[in-house]
């Protein structure tokens, strides 16, 4: 990391900082300028704190040079992680399509909605069992039941499934039915749920929090990937931003960026960053041009019944439509889709 | 709630929406503008589902005229709820000072920061055994040891002590050594947290995510009151902007609003909001002359050696001279601080 | 418009809202709720001031039924706006494409880069001659100078010419030698500098505020039309949020909420948003898939030698790559490139 | 500034960086990591181009040492700035009232507001002759007009007047009837303006754009001391995030930072900031507390026929209550308002 101290620090105050350094075993090199000195210190950014140094007396800044992840980070692995799912494998070269309701509403909405996404070429079924609402007078989700529907609609239909796990209690249960475990994004920076997914086996499907940055989206993965799970997969959702015509904003470029610093694979979910059905498609379009690796699309058998997120939900046959364009445009980029 | 059909909404689309109302046995009233027709639907908003009606055709926008929070609320309780700790009173005319390190780090430091916020006229021990840390190479806590040194500290003090809990199944534990439990800002919208601390006794100090806005915070405090727990003490912490010479934006309109829509008693931490210690006497000085029912502090022995929030963590003195201000002030605003 | 009252209005705060809307010469329609009175104003919503009400004692909210923007509403023309510049069209099915340097700094670079974006099939050629600078000591532009280059580019490439121009007294010299003239981000509310730009004839290229919504851009687009000038092009060019990778934020959504809202058409500038040239193809891609009506990059001959952005611009045999795949994915979304 | 190389960067990539630097004029030290070459290079950040750096191939980051501004900072001057108009000394120990409407919309209300404010305490009028409105069928300003009626209530009540200036050409005629020049948050990146008004003598006050940093808060006004003029008074006003309770989000820790960072003065506007009148008096009282050298307060004779923000004006009797607990706070933190 570097140092830099207050334009004009005194000397004594630069002595604090390189006997604090010594003091934790680190190499420490002095720099003075004009005005300003400047202190370079040797090792693992990661497990240094920088706030011992901020909080010295003249010191002005301190950054840090390497990344703050470092299993999730490109450096740590060059190629692509591929996770494998029966029989997908999502990142590389695919293009992946997750589609399904928002909830688990009842076994025939499921099973509707698992055919019709399985027919139009979806590869996941996504549907919730439990729901995290803002309102503690909305519709909370089915529960257990709503997990043995999705293992009723997988038998049936062959499509892996993903469903959102909300407790570290929890995640046992969960996996029990699901292909690949969802944290959603107001539990992005619930460690404790992290730590838990990570001490098992299932892929886990992490959301960027509508508040969170792509570097804290990357040190989550790292919560995960250092408690032993290496098959994390990373989905931007829409971050919260002071415009109104969209429900959250899509941050699109966390792509290409998430591309060039890490190594896991990358989804979009244009559903909820809009938070409304007529953008959906064009957003979804954009995410295969982008490079993502998949997409997450809420599609309901009658959006207007939804119990949750109608409004953004696709039908059937606006789904059928929207994967015609998705396949042509995969096409245009060098990409496939699985089947 | 209000319906705001489209422009030149097709009659068949107006029949609908009424249609969908009855069938859930509500009473609409549709008034035909010049080009828009409006629906006024009556009913409890917040136990309507807005989305069944915004996933129907035609429909521009829904409206809900009620605030979605209802126990929380200024209406549902005319008088200020003041939350008893021991003998100390939360809310109504007295200001209540939380004062501490950020980290429980040993017996020592956390006893010497006792010592010297009692001293100062702190009323509150504020402590972390659980840490949420963004990387998972940060400083954890000292867990169940961290509580049975808070626990010394107030035995040795009497200062009452809040800490944060981070996880459902650690409620009790926490519970059996704390005066009042700490939701943290991350975990604002971890609905079982929400749920596990509302179904017990203690006080709960709810922290505002950081970007979450102040109806989401007055949601998350319902789902507390609603389990049955009536003790919810909000603090605003500051929220995530563009703005880079302070950590986050402290958010101090946050008090008087949140002073007209609820009855809850509002604390704000200018600790964790500015993360710079030169800011923290200024924006404390602010939250008392705006209003506020109290302030948390970070204090810490030695800043330079914090384990975490060194760098916004005032000096024991630097507390002192604070303290003396907040007085003056409070005075002039007619409140009084305990003791 | 819609008055909402506070919950348990008084009868006399409602009749003076009713006796306010007469004496502006309005009807009104008042509808009692269980508890909250609501009043529904007929007129034109953007000539009637919601102010006038808010400031009413006993009222809630105003609510507008109207979008505040006319002349730039789909309500107003169905049809898409095609901007005739020489021979191109901006808009409907084409894709057109302006690139160019950051600033014009000499004839030599200007001419260097406007044969090769030409070459590689950019339609239009961008360059600053006024640049609006953070800092007063950073460079900002040739001014006059600048423009003649850009005249003497044109006549030898064959290329339009967008500049932008930063003051209502600048307005016709630079009309007298740029195809478009561009109102960037920082002045999309100089008001005196939109009513300029409306009075007169070329096109006008209005950039998106780094800070404000699509309803402020489209009310921005309103000046202009509103004097007579319909020729209005807007673009996208990121938004301002808390993600510190890319410099701004892209908001990809903005293209279809514009098209859904507005007739006029729609360019996205990757280049500003991201800051940082890694990801300014990537984007470029998203954007055309989208469905924008085109880009505007920035490329320089030596992006390291630039006086301005260089980070961000692509060089031109980078601009030659992504030109390939801005072909091949307009010709998935069913649209062309001019030429 | 401090050139940090990506990891693993080749060794000409390193020397092309110094060779750049040399081309410059400038001495570059260089020093080698673990994994990663870092460069400093002395001299005056603020002249010196951080992007042809950055451009080149291999650097990751570029890291300014100085702040961007310098006649602006505290380094350049070390006793606070203090404004004189007429008898009054902006800045110090004193704090500064400035209180009228919005805008002047005839001799009667602005002669009635001035009245009342200066009997209540203020020390400067405000109203703007001339409108910014986003929506170009709001009411605009009486213009030349509304300046002679400023004109008459200076003459009259022995205020002195503050009022918005919009475009560069009318700068002279402001000037003629204002003893301020206010900049508006909308024009505080329109840089001729900021020229124009650096090249005249009256104070400019300079309000924060609503999406600005403080960093370029302080780059703005650092264009018009670089002009000459070195009477500029800054002013908070709000900015913009997702928080919906409150028109912008009043940025308190503006306070503090710039008074640590700069010698100019600082005012508060909370007004603007929190767009309801309910809020207006807390935000005020924090004001003080904070530490700002006074503020600016809408106040109408009758706010509800207010033409613009008549929804957060403060009635005259509202503003004398106020201007009470101001005294007694200013009192408790050692100020004192003139008079």
């Amino acid at each position: 990391m570097i140092i830099v101290m207050k334009p004009g620090a005194a000397e004594r105050q630069v002595g604090a900082v390189l006997r604090h350094a010594e003091s934790l075993g680190l190499r420490a090199h002095l720099s003075n300028g004009d005005k300003t000195s400047i202190i370079r210190v040797a090792g693992d950014d990661r497990r240094l704190d920088a706030s011992g140094f901020l909080a010295l007396k003249g010191v002005d800044r301190v950054i840090p040079i390497q990344h703050p992840f470092k299993l999730a980070s490109r450096e740590a692995q060059q190629r692509d992680t591929i996770v494998r799912v029966g029989g997908l494998a999502i990142g590389g070269r695919t293009f992946t399509v997750i589609a399904g309701p928002c909830a688990v509403e009842s076994a025939e909405q499921t099973l509707e909605a698992a055919r019709r996404v399985k027919k139009a070429g979806a590869h996941i079924l996504r549907g919730g069992a439990f729901k995290p609402r803002t309102s503690p007078y909305s519709f909370q989700g089915l529960g257990p039941k709503g997990l043995e529907i999705l293992s009723r609609a997988r038998a049936e239909t062959g499509l892996a499934i993903v469903t959102e796990v909300m407790s570290a209690e929890d995640v046992s249960l969960v996996a029990e039915h699901a292909d690949i475990l969802q944290v959603g994004a107001r539990n992005m920076q619930n460690f404790n749920l992290l730590d838990a997914v990570g001490r098992q086996k299932r892929p886990v499907l992490l959301k960027r929090g509508l508040m969170s940055t792509v570097e804290e989206l990357l040190l989550s993965a790292e919560h995960i990937l250092s408690r032993g799970n290496r098959n994390v997969i990373l989905c931007e959702r829409g971050v919260r931003t002071f415009e109104k015509y969209t429900r959250n904003t899509l941050d699109i470029s966390t792509v290409p960026v998430v591309k060039r610093l890490s190594h896991l694979p990358i989804l979009v979910d244009p559903s909820h960053a809009a938070g409304v059905r007529d953008y959906v498609a064009a957003l979804a379009r954009a995410s295969v041009a982008v490079g993502a690796d998949g997409m997450m699309i809420e599609v309901h058998p009658q959006p207007e019944k939804a119990l949750c997120d109608g409004p953004e939900s696709l039908s059937p046959d606006e789904f059928d439509r929207l994967m015609k364009d998705v396949r042509r445009i995969a096409r245009a980029v060098g990409r496939r889709l699985a089947r």
